[in-house]
């Protein structure tokens, strides 16, 4: 049976000019044995947790005739004593926002200090929603290229900044999908050079040994921007909560773009659930960033080309034909990410398992 | 203790000019004896509900480390068979969309076919999100108004159109605030003057006897879009679950702008589990409607101006002075909703115990 309205095409629509001829953004979601593509932590909530969301969810689900709390008082609330417990900054309820996936976090800020007349700037190869999501918001994007061996640097950052003036500059630390981490003297040069404002997407924050750049939002309140998700270290990409830590006034300037109820009763009980188990979920962290470093060294043993990391994956190469290598590990049930940095691809760090079936294919596809 | 940045002021951020002096879109969330300002409804999900809800996310709750279904097939499938049902229109999971509410379905559509350049068109008094959404993403806002009665002067409306040449008109069936619903024919005229897409907002459409407008679809793919929202006769407001059904190219062009994942496996999850048993929860529209119908006599039997509805809502005057009659309601616990229409207010039905409340305290303030 075909679908009312199927005789109308793509092309037939009044579709916004810069829009035609894209493509979805997304990895492909496949069924494979070994799913390591994108960043998830591989391991599943455990039962304390599933019982904790499930009895949230019950307790909540006889009032979802009722809108959600509009400003998340309590999750707010909840996620600033994680992050000012985990980082040793004094933050409160009125430094944070959440929203559906750091990626609505994003749109929001642009919403609200990007659009149209105004320039973001990204240091790429980096996540590449950031220009995705300017292009969202009308945003211009003004990429700037890293050093070959995908480092920042930081003086030539400096000077980009000054000779361009971007209204919100990306820096991503943990960079994704290259893995490193910008010390805390180097955000500080960057936001000094930056005359506005300055997101720092700490998606992976929690895997690397740098402190977060929420220690720089009293010095810099009009300018720097926290984003962080639960979906890594949280295990919680199901779930999709995206939060931000910045100056209170940052908050109330987000009030103004975010679209009203945008977080649903059932995503703020459950996050709330999975941060009373931060402790026990968190501890899968270290055990990853062990085994990244096992992946690292087993990669650079057959010979690769390994970019350092900080987070839970690893960029590597270099292959003559990455496109082809990524099929060659499908074809082994090891489904990893073509990011499109030539004869590079990035693999997800999981259990020991899915860890060794991805060394063992390597060892077959890396000459 | 206060909070790091607190000395920043929203003044001093580098916020764009549009948004500067403004305020939050929402009604105030006040905890009040009789809550009738937000149209929700008011009888909460029965306990088969709540336990098929609780039992669906405990199912998925151990999968949560993984990103949802991005693309939410088996839920748009139910909501297809729902709309097909209830409508007759065979509709199929091509035709269905589904997101955080239907404001982000409405700001999606305007990603898409709005944006700087392009011109929404809306017949005021409306929906107040619609010219907030259109902001928010940089499409200019056109309004028109309607007749004194608020009903839709269609023949006028079509020659405005013939006029302004709109990319994207909006029409609300039943309106929202003021209840009338537009007949499919009158649609129908209005989809033949319009030049781009006319979106239908049918967020109140299961309260009306009017039939939905996506019988149009197959008629004019390139051009209708109906939304719809679970948070009205659903009953399912804390859920968040918009989505609209339209040609398949239509869906193929939001996922363009959709931001990736933008659904939580628990929305999915609770969504569907609310879709299986929407034939209970529906059972309270034909309650509802009938004590619209007993709230509607009532109030012009005090002398009041009632405009007539098709919705679970009632717009009534007329008042002197319409923010000190709404003060006068919540004094005695009924909070009901000054929507901004000079000498009106709106109040949202109830069950028959919270619509007494609010007719007792009418008989003392409307004179």
């Amino acid at each position: 049976m075909s679908a009312p309205g199927q005789r109308a095409a793509l092309a037939d629509l009044p579709l916004r000019d810069d829009l035609r001829g894209r493509s979805p953004y997304g990895a492909p979601q496949l069924d494979v044995p070994f799913p390591l593509n994108t960043n998830e932590n591989p391991y599943p909530p455990p039962p304390e947790l599933v019982a904790d969301i499930t009895a949230a969810v019950q307790e909540i689900a006889g009032t979802l005739h009722r809108y959600p709390d509009r400003d998340a008082i309590a999750l707010r609330d909840d996620l600033a004593r994680y992050l000012a417990e985990s980082t040793g900054v004094p933050l409160t309820v009125a430094n944070l926002w959440a929203a559906n996936g750091s990626n609505e976090i994003l749109q929001q800020i642009l919403q609200a200090f990007g659009g149209p007349g105004r320039v973001a700037l990204g240091f790429e190869p980096s996540y590449s929603m950031h220009p995705i999501i300017a292009g969202g918001t009308r945003t211009e994007w003004s990429p700037t290229p890293r050093r070959a061996d995908f480092s920042l640097d930081v003086e030539q950052a400096v000077k980009v900044l000054a000779e361009r003036s971007p209204d919100v500059v990306f820096v991503t630390s943990p960079n994704n999908p290259t893995g490193q981490s910008i010390p805390l003297d180097d955000l500080r040069a960057l936001v000094e050079a930056a005359p506005g404002i300055v997101v720092v997407d700490e998606a992976y924050a929690e895997f690397s040994p740098q402190e977060s750049a929420v220690h720089l939002i009293d010095e810099f309140p009009t300018q720097v921007i926290v984003s962080r998700t639960m979906s890594k270290a949280f295990a919680f990409a199901g779930g999709r909560l995206g939060y931000l830590a910045a100056a209170p006034a940052v908050v109330d300037a987000l009030l103004l773009v975010r679209l009203p109820y945008h977080l649903s009763a059932l995503t703020q009980a459950a996050a709330r659930a999975a941060l009373r188990h931060a402790d026990q979920t968190l501890a899968s962290v270290h055990a990853l960033a062990a085994e990244r470093d096992r992946v690292a060294a087993a990669l650079a043993g057959l010979g690769a080309d390994v970019v350092p990391s900080d987070a839970n994956f690893v960029l590597f190469g270099q292959f003559d034909d990455a496109p082809a290598a990524w099929k060659s590990y499908l074809d082994e049930g090891v489904l990893i990410r073509d990011v499109g940095i030539p004869g590079f691809l990035r693999v997800t760090v999981g259990t020991p398992v899915e860890n060794d079936a991805f060394l063992a294919a390597s060892k077959e596809i890396i000459k």
